[in-house]
């Protein structure tokens, strides 16, 4: 060992003691008579004080050290004259006796602080500098944690983890496989798997009975800010139940994680129909640590000649709390948010509530106080609120609503991180009709089994039959969601045909899966949490980025390592491959 | 939930009781007036009573299931007439009042019981069933159990496990990469790690101190019996550490393993250097659980006159206690079983130590009495001991021999798999030279610290040098290997520079790696086990398959899934890459 303590660990009670130090040099500070340097590592910051007076060498060494540089220091632990509250260590430092610098630094392209100056770039190519500050440094150690107190509570309750292949099968449904070419077998490639879904249901075929694993899964899709090519998720399944044993059982894993990291108490968690969340929140996965409830004003806005509400779908509100007092320049700047094209609102029509009771809107023309009065009614309006509306086509008004009643919410401050709302929302519909490829796709996933007592509509009126399928949302993130799973091969058989597969193509892809409900499958379900988001949102922020030790950008390039990159040609001959030459 | 109590819990003392149970039929035994089935899960096994005299219906319906039927069961906990001490709950049945089948199953393609009547493929084929069986479920429940004690003790140590990427980098050094293109990044491509070494290193110059990971890694190899494409890893790294702290924490790590999973203790483990290992063992991964350790016979047996001798480079010899008894036909036997090309021993030499002390050799024509005890005496024989020899070139003679002991021990009983011996092997050799490529190759990796005091060695004799490296070896198998790193860049540079690299091909390679250590890079160093050997090894078996629940077959295939397989045209478009014609 290069130490006998660490940087966070000395107190007052260690005075006297002779110790060695090693670490990382944050400060240093040269008084003339004293130099002082605060040693950092994974564990806090001591101050290691040299003497000019006393020992004239040691402290002229100390003075050569830049930020960063790797030392080792023997000394004595002293009280401080002045104490640091502030700082774990901050009642004693280090009277050096001797040192070693065991490795020298370049000073880095940015400062190692928690409040770096370096930009987003810069820091994703030194990430190894990165990763020394504080911040990063906070969200990995709570990623650890989560993981450790998520197996316990699932160890506790005889859930197994069990290692499922990441070398799989490429299959044509769902999102876009990465792919690995087979050496052995040439022409033919292995896919990463987007989930562990149809091994986890292997497992309860062959009745392990509660599964469980931390597993990393792979999706190639173009990215976003929040999506990585590579993500891990916490992977469920359990045989025997139904809904309602998942649901409590990994409600209780939230409830311990939030005790056991956070030491907060989630009550009992509330649940929505998705059909409830959409048409009160626009969205299946409603922020709920605020209400501005969507409104449905169409009967109340048409019929009174304005073209723009008596040719929608919708009229639909929402009730701004306090916000009657925006100017005119407020509400201009709030409708061009709108009109950006990533929500491609047309307008927005304001309402005013003023002090008086009295209603002034945007629409005037159309609608006399009386009328506006019977909206602030419908909308729970009071004096000094503001009403916000937009009109069109039902889907698109509830989704462009959704994003206002969220710009809103995060304006007043009723967006605040250390605030936890978590929500059930249950009873998704099974399948989405796709209008281009003129077919139906599966909702959730095509493994998830459709109300018992819908089934039968799968033949008469696929379209309108609902899940027995769950999502699990804490502040407005999908962080979770599942389903209980199709047992019988006959169902399974008529969800591939229904999702466009022939039965051939069923069986070639999906055979062995088909083959197995024919050997006793029990009744099984389960769920997914989404780890990175999971992190993330313990740790207060929306970003996962900054919870991944080392993630890629939106390219899906690593640029510390830069990877992806090219390979040898002896590389591709042994894999049977040529790269396409790319047109200029 | 299905069941209110699973089949492995119920005892005599909740007899009375009501319960319902979920399961499947084992087996069934018609009895007349009675039918008994047998009822399994995960937990165990319960045995069902109905009574065609009280419930004939109920007793009818029971009689047409067939086994592996998935079934939910209501009944009373009674006690049993004729009890079962090897069951758990061999003291109770559940006298059945109602049921119902949840899923039936066809006739499995073998018996579901401990030792299977199906054959390795039919079973790899159907794994899902084969999953079934007691062993291998036992196996990954141990796996389970050990992956949960790995974290406890890693954890209580402050390492923090901390997750690398899977999409990265395809490096020239060591094993073949599986290879992932890239769709974003046409013509590039990842590459799947074959360890997150660099990364645990950068998390090492990033500060954390302690880090570990069970993780999956890749190696395209050509398959053998003992080796997946696919292999779990439990990666650890740690900052400011010697050799030694290294060894006391991995060992510690190992003992708590043996005490928390199999109650055994394990006491302080053994060391030896590299050379004594291939000195006395001909082996880098002795099986220490027994002695016949190898003499050097050079001396004795040369310039007697024996061609074969005085032309080899070595004679080397192991003692068999007790094998003096050996038939002519038996020692025929072991001499073809060398001469098989997987060992390629030109011929073997025997020398028997008759009970009353005189020695007979296949070699008497050069060698008298006198010769023999002298050979006697350096391989401390005694009346009725049995001595082999071989000879040659050494590296060849002691490979040779070194399989000739194994096969020797296992003969005489002494390779019990329940007895357990581990050993350190340290200080092996930094590089290894490759007279085809006329180059060096590193031993371990190009990470591993040349031994500090050797470093001028690097210019002047690099085959000399030793390295900081260390294996942890259990019963003959390598189950972890590891080393203190280089980190410091001139070093660094200077290994790759031997390894062949440019300049600018080390700085494309690993210039991320390179540039670290110029930031304040600490002493590190690390190792990792194999998780599947380590598994298999607790479990009492050398082969990793059955511990692994989805594995490979040796042309890399999961015939299960039947992957790889081919991608559609569109896959290929999409990625960029064409897959070549294969010539006929």
């Amino acid at each position: 060992m290069y130490r006998s303590a660490t940087c966070g660990e000395l107190r007052i009670s260690d005075v006297g003691k002779e110790v060695v130090l090693a670490g990382w040099v944050q400060r240093s500070r040269d008084l003339g008579g004293m130099t002082f340097v605060d040693l950092r590592d994974r564990y806090g910051l001591t101050q290691l004080a040299f003497n000019m007076d006393t020992n004239a060498a040691l402290c002229e060494e100390a003075r050569k050290w830049g930020r960063e540089f790797v030392v080792q220091v023997e000394g004595k632990v002293v009280e401080r004259y002045s104490k640091n509250a502030n700082m774990l260590t901050g009642e004693i430092e280090i009277e050096a006796t001797g040192c070693k610098v065991l490795n020298a630094s370049l000073t880095p392209p940015f400062t190692i602080e928690d409040d770096s100056d370096g930009g987003d770039d810069l820091r994703m190519q030194w990430r190894f500098l990165d990763l020394r500050r504080n911040p990063l440094k906070q969200n990995l150690m709570l990623r650890h944690k989560l993981g450790i107190e998520t197996r316990k509570y699932l160890d506790s309750l005889e859930f197994l983890e069990i290692e499922t292949p990441y070398l799989i099968k490429s299959t044509p449904e769902g999102a876009r496989d990465f792919v690995v070419p087979s050496r052995m077998n040439p022409g033919q490639f292995y896919a990463l798997p987007q989930s562990p879904q149809t091994f986890k249901q292997l497992l309860m075929v062959s009745g392990y009975d509660r599964y469980y694993q931390i597993v990393r899964c792979f999706r190639d899709e173009d990215l976003r800010a929040d999506r990585q090519p590579e993500f891990t998720q916490i992977d469920c399944e359990m045989a025997f139940v139904e809904q309602e044993d998942i649901l409590n059982t990994f409600e209780g894993l939230i409830r311990h994680l939030f005790k056991a990291v956070k030491n907060v108490d989630i009550p009992e968690v509330p649940r929505m129909l998705y059909s409830e969340a959409m048409r009160l929140y626009g969205s299946d996965k409603p922020d709920i640590r605020f209400g501005m409830t969507f409104k449905d004003l169409t009967d109340l806005g048409q019929g009174k000649g304005f073209g723009v509400f008596d040719s929608a779908q919708a009229v639909l509100a929402i009730n701004v709390p306090g916000c009657a007092s925006y100017t005119r320049a407020q509400l201009d700047e709030l409708t061009e948010w709108m009109k950006r094209p990533q929500i491609g609102a047309k307008g927005l029509i304001y309402v005013r509530c003023n002090e008086d009771g009295s209603y002034k809107s945007s629409v005037d023309k159309f609608f006399d106080g009386e009328a506006l009065a019977a909206w602030g009614e419908r909308c729970e309006t009071k004096p000094g609120d503001l009403i916000l509306v937009l009109s069109g086509d039902l889907n698109t008004t509830r989704k462009q609503l959704n994003e206002l009643r969220l710009l809103m919410g995060g304006r007043l401050g009723l967006r605040n991180s250390e605030v936890f709302a978590p929500l059930w929302v249950m009873d998704f519909p099974l399948l989405e009709f796709n209008e281009e490829e003129g077919r139906y796709f599966a909702m959730h996933h095509p493994f998830t089994s459709p109300k018992p007592d819908q089934i039968h509509l799968l033949d008469t009126d696929p379209g309108s039959v609902n899940a027995n399928a769950y999502d699990f949302v804490l502040n407005g993130v999908e962080i979770g969601g599942g389903s209980i799973r199709i047992h019988d091969r006959n169902v399974q058989a008529r969800m591939f045909d229904l999702l466009g597969f022939t039965k051939e193509e069923a069986q070639a892809q999906f055979g062995f899966l088909l083959n197995a409900f024919e050997y006793g499958a029990p009744p099984h379900g389960g769920l997914a949490f989404g780890f990175d988001r999971l992190c993330s949102l313990f740790g207060g922020s929306e970003g996962i980025r900054d919870f991944i030790a080392f993630p890629k950008n939106n390219s899906g390039r690593d640029v510390m390592i830069d990877a992806p990159s090219e390979i040898s040609d002896l590389q591709l001959n042994e894999l049977s491959i040529v790269v396409k030459k790319l047109e200029n």
